[in-house]
C-alpha cells in the first residue's frame, strides 16, 4: 500500500487527507504545529460532507520534524505564502519522493515547480474547486462539491492515476488535464474574481449574485482581467455557477481576512497585476482592489478593525 | 432679534442650532420626528466642543407642521436625498423669507436653488467643514473645528453678515467666500476622496493617513479625480490636513453605512461620473467605488451585513 503525506494541516489538508483515508490510503499529514499534530494522532479527523459524518485515522507529524521522504505521494497544500519555506526544507531532505503535487491557489507558486524536480519523479500541480471549511484542528467540512484537476507539470515515471480514481470514486472528484497552464490561468480568472470582492465587501459568495451592484462589480472585474486572459462568456457562466454552488461559503480571502491571517493577495490579484505589467496593460480595478486588500491585512496586523 | 431656523435634526442641524443659540439668536430647529421635537422642547441641545459642555434652550417643530414662513433666516441642514421633499413643501408656503442656505454635502443640490428664489430674497451655499457627531436626538459633538464656508448663489437684499460674524465669535469659524462653485467642487473632490475609502473599509478618517495601502488608494482616487476637476497640490495637501484634524472621525458616510441609512454616494461619487461622463472621461475608482457603496446600501436593506 503506497503511503500518501500531505503538508499543511488547512482546510484543503484535511479535507484530501479525509478522503485519501477513506480511499485505504496510509496517510500522514504533516502538520505546522505540536498541537494539531497531537490531536489528530489521538481524534483522527473527522469530514462532514453533505448529512454524513465520517471519522478516519490519520497519522500526523510536525513538518519540522521530517528528517527524510516516507512516502511515496506528497501533497502540498499550504498556502503560497509559505511554500518557500516549505520547498527549502524539502529539498534539504534525504532521498527523493515519487510525486509531488503542489495545491496552491493563484499561480506565484510556478517558480518552486522546478526546484523540487531533482527530489521527485512526478510533478504535478493540483486546482481544487472544492470548497472546504475547516471548523477546529481535527474537523473539516466538505462545504462545496466541485473537482481537482491535476495538471502534469513534469514527468518522469508512472502516472499515479489509480490515486485520482480511487479519490473520485469516494466522492472526491479528480480529474487529470494535459494543458495545466490553461486550468491554473482560469482557476486564477475564478479566484481573482470571486475572492478579492468578497474579502472587500465582506459577503458570501451568493452574494455576488443577488446583489445588483455587486454583480456589476463582479462583471466588471471580470472584463478587466479577461482582457489579458483569454477568458469566454463559458469562463463568465463558470464564475456564476461557482458562486451559486458555494453561496452560503465565505471566500477564502474573506476567512483569511476575518481569522487575522495573511490573505493569497499576492498570490491571485498580484499575479494578475504583474501579467498586467509586463504586457503594459493599466487593471484599474484590480489594483484598487489588490491596493484596499493589502491595506485591510496592514489594518488586521495594527489591531485596527 | 433675528429669528433663525433650522430644517434638520442631524449632526449638522444640532451643531448650527447650537452655536447660532449661543450666539443669541432665537433658533428653531425643524425636525423630522415629533419625538425628537418633543425632547429638544423638554431638554434642549447638549454641545460638547473640545473639554466644555453646553446647553442651549431652542424651540423645536416637527417640520411637516409649518404653515408658513416665520423666521428671516433658514438654514436647510437636511441630506441631499430628502431637499426634494423640503423644497417642495418650502415653495409651497405663504410668505417670504429673508435668506435662504442649504447646507448639503456633494452637489446635486444645485439643481434646487432655483426653486427657492421666489421665497426668498438671499439664496446661499454653505459648504460645512466642520466634523459633527450627533449623540442623541438632544446631545451633538463639535469633533472637527473645521470652517462653515458660505457661498453666494443669489443675493436680492442685504447678505447678513453679521450671523456670520457672530457665529465665529462663539467657536464656530464662518467665511465668506466670493465663487461659490469652486469651493463646492473643492469640497467635492475631499468628500469625493475620504468618504467612499472610509465607507469602503469602514476605519476612521486617520486610518487614510497611518495605513500605507489605504494612503495609496487614496493618492490614486484623488488624482483620478483630479483629472476632471481643477486640483492642485494645495488640494491634495489640504485633504491630508482635514484627515490629521479628524483623525478619529469616521466619515458621514461611514455612519450612514453603519446604522442602515441611506449614504451620499450620489451626491458625492455620482456626481463626479456625471461630470466624467460629459466630458466623455472614465473614472474607474470612482466607479468601482460607486457600485461597492450602492451594493452595500443594498446589503444592509436586505439585513444582509
Amino acid at each position: 500500500m503506497e503511503k500518501v503525506g500531505i503538508v499543511g494541516g488547512g482546510s484543503v489538508g484535511l479535507l484530501l487527507a479525509s478522503y485519501l483515508s477513506k480511499s485505504g490510503f496510509h496517510v500522514t499529514i504533516y502538520t505546522k504545529t505540536d498541537e494539531q499534530a497531537n490531536k489528530i494522532n489521538k481524534m483522527g479527523i473527522t469530514l462532514e460532507s453533505g448529512m454524513s459524518l465520517t471519522r478516519v485515522r490519520v497519522k500526523s507529524v510536525t513538518f519540522s520534524k521530517i528528517k527524510e521522504f516516507n512516502d511515496d505521494i506528497l501533497f502540498l497544500a499550504v498556502k503560497q505564502y509559505n511554500l518557500q519555506e516549505v520547498v527549502s526544507t524539502l529539498q534539504n531532505l534525504q532521498g527523493k519522493v515519487s510525486t509531488v503535487v503542489f495545491m496552491q491557489n493563484g499561480m506565484s507558486h510556478i517558480k518552486y515547480l522546478n526546484k523540487l524536480i531533482s527530489k521527485a519523479d512526478n510533478v504535478y500541480v493540483g486546482i481544487v474547486e472544492h470548497g472546504a471549511l475547516k471548523r477546529t484542528p481535527t474537523d473539516v467540512k466538505h462545504t462545496g462539491i466541485g473537482v481537482l484537476k491535476i495538471g502534469c507539470y513534469f514527468e518522469n515515471g508512472n502516472h499515479p492515476i489509480h490515486i485520482w480514481k480511487r479519490l473520485s470514486e469516494v466522492g472526491f472528484l479528480t480529474e487529470v488535464h494535459e494543458n495545466w497552464m490553461d486550468i491554473m490561468e482560469k482557476k486564477l480568472v475564478v479566484n481573482g474574481v470571486i475572492n478579492p470582492l468578497t474579502a472587500i465587501y465582506k459577503v458570501t459568495n451568493g452574494s455576488l449574485l443577488t446583489n445588483n451592484y455587486y454583480f456589476e462589480a463582479m462583471k466588471l472585474l471580470f472584463e478587466e482581467i479577461s482582457s489579458i486572459y483569454n477568458c469566454t462568456e463559458e469562463d463568465w457562466q463558470q464564475i456564476i455557477q461557482i458562486c451559486h454552488k458555494t453561496s452560503q461559503n465565505r471566500s477564502s480571502m474573506l476567512k483569511d481576512l476575518e481569522g487575522g491571517r495573511t490573505t493569497e493577495i499576492e498570490a491571485i490579484t498580484g499575479v494578475i497585476l504583474d501579467k498586467a505589467n509586463k504586457l503594459g496593460v493599466h487593471l484599474p480595478y484590480n489594483q484598487f482592489l489588490y491596493t484596499g486588500i493589502k491595506g485591510m491585512e496592514l489594518q488586521r496586523e495594527e489591531g485596527g478593525l
